[in-house]
C-alpha cells in the first residue's frame, strides 16, 4: 500500500476519464488517492445542471468564466473530434457498449473508495466557482496541501 | 540503474516526440522504462499505411474513430502551428538539418533499446483499434500493468 | 527538505502558471526546484519584446517558428476561451482583483527564490530560439541533465 496524487488540470472529458480510471485503478489496489482539481478540472466537480449557481456574488468577469464553462461532468468536451459535443456523445455510446464508465460513474466509484478529492480554491477565485457549485463530499485547499500530499507519495501525476 | 514509466495519452507530434526523447535517454542511462499508450498517444504505435486494419469486426462508430486517428506516427499533428499538416512537414524539415529523430526513428530506437511499449486494451476497444493495426514487439494491458510498474519506478510521467 | 522538477512543455498562460505556482509553493516550503523548459514552454522564458532576437543567423524555417511564438510570457495564450488574447486579458484581471500573481511575478519569485530554470538546447534549435532571447539567469542544458534532476526528486510533473 502506497500513495498516489493526481492534479486534474485539463477539463477535457477524455483527460478527465484517464485520471479517474488511474485513480480508481489504485484505490482498487488499496493505494491512498489524493486528486487535486485545478483550473479547467474543476468542471468535473460541478454539481449537475448548476444547481445551486449563486451568480449573484460573483463579478461580471467571474460570470463570464464560470458560465462557459461545462455545467457537469457529463458535458465536458473530448479534446479531439468533439465536434459540439457529438464526438463526445458518440463516445460515450461506444464506451457503455464496451463496458467502460461514464466520467460520472468513475466519480461516484472514486466516492465511494474513498479517494481524498480537493478543489483548487485559488482556481476557484480566478474562474469564479463557488463551492455550492460543486459536489458534497470534496475537500478545499491550495498548493501547499497538494505539496505536502505528493511528499508522501511514490506516483505523482499533472494530468 | 533505476526504473521510469510514461504514460502517452497525447496523440499530438510534439508530445509523442517528447516523451520518446525522455524514455530514450533514460535507456541510454541504463535505466529500465515502460510507456503506456492510451487514448491518442494509440496513434504513435499504428503500423504505417494502416497495414492490417480489419475493419469488418468494428462496429460503425468504432470505424468512425479509428477513421479519423492518424494512420502513422509521422501522420500525426503538431500541437500548435500544424495548419493542416504543413507546420509538422516544417518542423520535420528543421529536426533533420539540426539531427533530431523523427518520431518514427525514435520509435525504432526505443524497441533496439528493449523500452517496454504497452498498448491500453481499454482505449483500444473505445476507439476501435484492433492488435492487427498496432506494430509488432508491443504488449497488450490495463492499468493495474501500468500501476505496478509505477509502483518500481522513481519518474513517473503523464504526456 | 526534497527536490522536485517540473517540464514545462506547454506554452499556455494558464498551465505555465500552474507550474510556477507549483514551482514556487515548493521553494517557499524549502524544496530545491528545478524546471526544464521545453518546446512551446520556452516561450516563458522569452524576454520581453523580444529584445536581443539575433534573427540574422536563423534558417527561414527557424526563423518562421520563432517568430510565430509569444513574444513575452503575458502575450502567451490561455488554452481555453483566449479569443485571439481577450479571455487571456479578462483571466488576468479577475487575478489582479483576486491577488494571484501573474506570469511575469511568478518568474521573478522564482528567480528570488532560487529555483533552477534550463532551457532544452534541442527544442530550441528546432524553434530557432536563441540564447539572447531568453532571460538573464537561466541555464542551458538536455534531456540527460534533466533525468539526473529527476532520479534525486521526489515529485516529478509533466506539465
Amino acid at each position: 500500500m502506497s500513495k498516489k496524487t493526481l492534479i486534474v488540470f485539463s477539463g477535457d472529458y477524455d483527460r478527465v476519464m484517464a485520471a479517474f480510471i488511474i485513480a480508481n485503478g489504485a484505490a482498487a489496489m488499496d493505494d491512498e488517492v489524493t486528486m487535486f482539481f485545478t483550473f479547467w478540472g474543476l468542471s468535473a466537480l460541478r454539481k449537475t445542471d448548476g444547481a445551486g449557481a449563486p451568480s449573484a456574488v460573483k463579478s461580471g468577469l467571474q460570470k463570464m468564466f464560470s458560465g462557459m464553462l461545462p455545467k457537469s461532468p457529463e458535458k465536458l468536451n473530448i479534446s479531439r473530434f468533439n465536434f459540439g459535443g457529438l464526438g463526445r456523445s458518440m463516445m460515450k455510446k461506444v464506451m457503455k457498449s464496451q463496458n467502460v464508465m461514464s466520467v460520472s460513474e468513475l466519480i461516484a466509484t472514486a466516492q465511494e473508495q474513498g479517494i481524498k478529492m480537493i478543489a483548487c480554491t485559488m482556481s476557484m477565485d480566478v474562474l469564479g466557482i463557488s463551492k455550492e457549485e460543486l459536489i458534497d463530499g470534496i475537500e478545499y485547499a491550495g498548493v501547499a496541501t497538494y505539496l505536502g500530499e505528493a511528499d508522501e507519495s511514490n506516483v505523482n501525476l499533472f494530468v
